[in-house]
């Protein structure tokens, strides 16, 4: 931008290729880094670079993992069914689904979804190491959970991926769509009324 | 967060600590970066420390100014008319009257604006400077334009200033506020019409 000094444009440029932020975000958090103090700036400018330092892909579930640490705390914990694999999106949605306690298998991350708007195909996800997961697990794998989001992208990979593992798998499983806990049914939209209608249950007594 | 790898909640919290980013925008952000190339995350993570490095503030105008550059280059232009001097709030007030091409006089950058709900009166911000700078001038500048912001705090670090440059200056003068050009009666605010009117002038004809 013309009339500002050269650092200044250099970080506001930075910050405008983060996800989200456009020109005049950047343009904030740009003078707030002004005046922030400087250990504030070197604060975010070290984790900035640790991240990619220390942060490795497990082998086993492609999840997150510190360096140096391969398999993962998760995959390399005994006490987890290693029957079950929840296939999800993102290392977030594993923490998502942790944060419940209510999940004791182990995961798998794809890294993505499918996408052919985005030039996003199956080969661009960690989908090669689910099926050798599957296929070289000697018929330990029970169950495929297919955690994907219920959006379009995630629905696509679900369909996909349960194409792909039913003829290896005993069971290949998808979330349940319907009305969140807490919500209205007024308010609803039409596609989330209509999965909760198809996915209706006997009422146990 | 529990279940967060060391670097990634560090991350996390680091971009936290920017305004307008919450923990669900700060994720966001990490993971992006988690999955962008080492080269552009070394990339924001020098910015940020160079703009500390090589950023100064002008000792004249206050404006921000690349180290080793002061005066800064509007203070340092001679063709610049030294008798008028816009007061403004932040260095990216400047950059928005000089997009204009409007104003030829030279800047004062208060950073920041009287704020008790914040704690923040004058004296954290750059008044003293300018005090100096119109006592000090030898009545050489003839006009004060206070150009803060038209809401509550700009309003009032205004009022502060006419009183108490007001007795040093020939003239104070604050900016028009009114209807935006391109903007629509019907929906301006009750506020904002209210000063149109009374700021309204003699068509010229």
């Amino acid at each position: 931008m013309a009339g500002l000094i050269a650092p200044v444009a250099r970080l506001i440029e930075e910050f405008s290729k983060l996800p989200g932020v456009g020109t005049k975000t950047a343009q904030r958090l740009t003078y707030h880094v002004l005046r922030a103090s400087t250990d504030d700036a070197r604060a975010l400018a070290a984790a900035l670079v640790a991240i990619k330092e220390e942060v490795a892909y497990c082998s086993i579930c492609c999840n997150i993992t510190e360096a140096g640490v391969d398999p993962c705390d998760i995959c390399a914990d005994p006490r987890r069914d290693a029957s079950r694999i929840c296939v999800v999106e993102e290392p977030l949605d594993v923490l998502a689904i942790e944060r419940t306690g209510e999940f004791r298998g182990r995961y798998h991350v794809l890294h993505g979804a499918i996408s052919p708007i985005d030039g996003i195909g199956p080969e661009r996800l960690r989908v090669r190491e689910l099926i050798a997961r599957v296929e070289g697990g000697s018929g330990e794998v029970q169950e495929v959970i297919l955690a994907t989001n219920p959006n379009l992208e995630g629905e696509a990979t679900a369909m996909y991926l349960a194409d792909l593992l039913g003829p290896h798998v005993a069971a290949v499983t998808r979330i349940a769509r319907g009305l969140p806990v807490g919500g209205d049914l007024e308010y609803a939209d039409d596609v989330t009324l209509i999965r909760s209608l198809q996915g209706r249950r006997l009422v146990e007594r």
